[in-house]
């Protein structure tokens, strides 16, 4: 099975997603992220956790690590390392905050994106520093880790009595 | 900020994916979601959940129902209604049922992905007969969907003291 996985017997060249469509897919995931760091109460979302994970605050932290700094490495071709640009971050310490910097990362998403040039999403980078494949898989590695870290906040938020955000609104 | 969501002020036509590339990634997203299916003892994945979710075998025939089906439906333009589908697996009441499952949708996908015609990812269609909207979108879906709910079953998975498998790893 895995080498039907890593060589498809057949090829499809046909264009999924350009750029555009990325960019307004991967907004709407964090407008819907936002939802879920609102839903929760202060406290909870810096303090609560389940099986010895980190709390939902240091999930969306993360998120936050790969987005902005993530296009900005994209555009300039300049990676600082992951430590460093965590540390951009580490002052976080409540829910304003923290979706102060969120809005931020959305509008520096949103004016750096036009700027990645055509190509450059199938170009080979080591981002940050270490992490080296096509630009369009780490891409898709940030977004997918926010998918993923957000479902376990939906389950913080389940297991505290509070209905999460419906997983289908991505306004 | 909703505004800037929906309308981006610029344009960014690069093409990011090919149809190929996403099958790629999609099929390494299973194989995830396999090896997460495989790290759940029997009667958890059946029986284990937190906050009055679903336990992950449900969530798993969730994304099962998606996924070959949705393939079918995006190549055939035939849709059966998602309860049809839904009985199509309702007899799944062991792990290896649902790996045997898991395993026949791979090879399905595999096999239809090529089929779909270039275009057909921007036509606008209601899959399912209910989900209005392009075809990519729906694609999206799925497996976004996918990733989310596996995300809580690693959740589940840790609070049972079970290392999940690592994210990061898509062979």
């Amino acid at each position: 099975m895995e080498k039907d996985i890593l060589e498809p017997a057949t090829t499809n060249k046909a264009v999924v997603l350009t750029a555009d469509v990325l960019l307004k897919q991967w907004q709407g995931h964090r407008g819907l992220t936002r939802r879920t760091i609102e839903a929760f109460p202060e406290d909870k979302l810096f303090n609560y956790s389940i099986g010895g994970m980190r709390p939902f605050a240091q999930l969306a932290i993360e998120m936050l690590t790969m987005g902005a700094p993530g296009i900005r490495g994209i555009v300039t071709r300049k990676w600082p390392s992951y430590e460093q640009v965590d540390s951009e971050f580490k002052n976080i310490k409540t829910k304003a905050q923290l979706l102060e910097a969120w809005d931020k990362a959305t509008e520096e998403i949103n004016e750096l994106w036009p700027q990645i040039p055509a190509g450059r999403f199938q170009e080979i980078e080591k981002v940050f520093g270490q992490w080296e494949g096509p630009v369009y898989w780490s891409l898709f590695y940030f977004i997918d880790n926010e998918i993923h870290h957000r479902g376990q906040g939906y389950v913080y938020l389940r297991s505290l009595g509070i209905e999460p955000p419906p997983f289908w609104d991505r306004n």
